[in-house]
């Protein structure tokens, strides 16, 4: 299995696939490969014909307060999970070949990215939409796969693909637990033992807002009792907990599904984000 | 020669030309199309397998007080003079299938639009990036062809290009001038006999900028030149002539070539644009 970590090694290996015919699908990550990303990955393998895992932290998405710096770099550790899940490329660049030192060109996805996370982090879904164009001009995938968790980000690259024409499929994939419901993610890493078991009150809050909003609760009267799930744990410290129509982001319409509840909480320094949708 | 209004129809079409392993080129334009296109359609008949010509007044590139409304539309005459130069498809779509109502992707080049026309017509060039991107999104060019009369246009879409990764290659052509060297626009057939009398006096004008130039004037001098012949017409209002470095727009580092001369005037209500670049 290849790891390129150039632009036109990347290109000509996706071209020599394209000339025979075969289908190209691309899991986009920042690497520290977990079990959700190995879902993807899984996904991937069964739909398409050649299978790139691109490994970027990618710094234009990360705020000056953010964890860039130790976000967690495991590229030998991650090559091996990509064999063994039948990888048959990865794409780990530097932020030098990625951007020029006088890059100056962003894709702006309006209105859905002023929500929820991006109320919180300015310039982040920016970060994300632009280096998924890039990543998308290296690759030429005929479909990416995104997870669930990040349900935001996804539907910013719906709505960019959408927008400006991408030929691009997107497979959104279902978030991956721990047992105990926590989603998984590569900064669970960070969790004291104590916060480890603190966090799983996350998604117990979010499957409370969701029960609440299918027995016909309100939008305001969810976020309410999912806050305050959260809150009741001294360990986590809530910065937003909302109910909002799942496909604009704004406040819903009139009370019951469908609702996406979206949370997102500090346990210490790390944060921590995870969704539900209640469907129609 | 087919004229597709549907971007899927363009979409099924350049597959079926890629699959013959045929090149791609696309000459975007609003139309209209005079000498100026022309030479770009048969550089890229010399150069391409299939040539598209797309013909779309984009509204997204038009500010409120701008000639959206009154901009020429020919399809007919368009269709026939592409017809006459062996292009292979013309792409006509609405702007409804171009945008959908809650279309909020934008492409935003930094810095290069700020300048010159940028700085007249905020939002111009955010507007042009975004439709080229979609353009290259649906038609997957192999190569793209520009003219130098749009410089910042073509100096934006290439870094555009660059930062983004995008598979495309520009190709600039030269302005395309009547024989008074008047720049060749669409906006050219609003001008009154008058004002097309005087309209020369802006290539005149960067001619004499850029001898000076030549002969070691500083940025600031060949400005003050440019401008007051331009000013000395009196059918014509200055709205800027600059000299500025080619490459990134700014003020040049030090007196004499590389300089872009460039200028826009109106002629009545009619804005006209061009430019020289003084090459080292």
């Amino acid at each position: 299995m290849p790891i390129a970590s150039r632009i036109d090694e990347v290109r000509s290996i996706v071209r020599r696939v394209r000339g025979n015919g075969d289908s190209v699908g691309l899991v986009p990550t920042m690497g520290a490969l977990h079990e959700g990303h190995s879902a993807l990955l899984r996904r991937a393998r069964q739909t398409d014909d050649f299978v790139v895992v691109s490994i970027f932290v990618n710094p234009t998405q990360f705020g000056p307060s953010d964890d860039f710096e130790k976000y967690p770099r495991q590229l030998e550790k991650d090559a091996a999970v990509a064999e063994e899940l039948g990888v048959d490329l990865v794409f780990a660049p530097t932020a030098e070949e990625m951007y020029s030192p006088d890059s100056c060109t962003y894709v702006e996805v309006g209105e859905l990215t002023e929500e929820l996370c991006g109320a919180f982090r300015p310039g982040h879904f920016r970060g994300v939409a632009t280096v998924v164009s890039k990543l998308f001009n290296i690759v030429s995938p005929d479909r990416a796969y995104f997870g669930q968790k990040d349900y935001q980000q996804l539907l910013v690259i719906e709505r960019m693909i959408r927008d400006l024409d991408m030929p691009v499929e997107i497979v959104a994939c279902p978030t991956v637990r721990e047992a105990d419901g926590l989603a998984i993610s590569s900064r669970n890493e960070y969790l004291t033992p104590e916060q480890r078991s603190a966090a799983p009150a996350i998604y117990q809050a979010l499957q409370k807002g969701a029960e609440a909003v299918r027995g016909g609760a309100s939008a305001k009267e969810a976020e309410a009792m999912v806050a305050a799930h959260i809150e009741n744990e001294p360990l986590l410290e809530l910065q937003y907990a909302r109910a909002v129509d799942p496909h604009t982001l704004a406040e819903p319409g009139s009370a019951g599904p469908p609702i996406l509840l979206a949370v997102a909480a500090f346990a210490g320094d790390t944060r921590l984000i995870d969704n539900i949708v209640v469907e129609e």
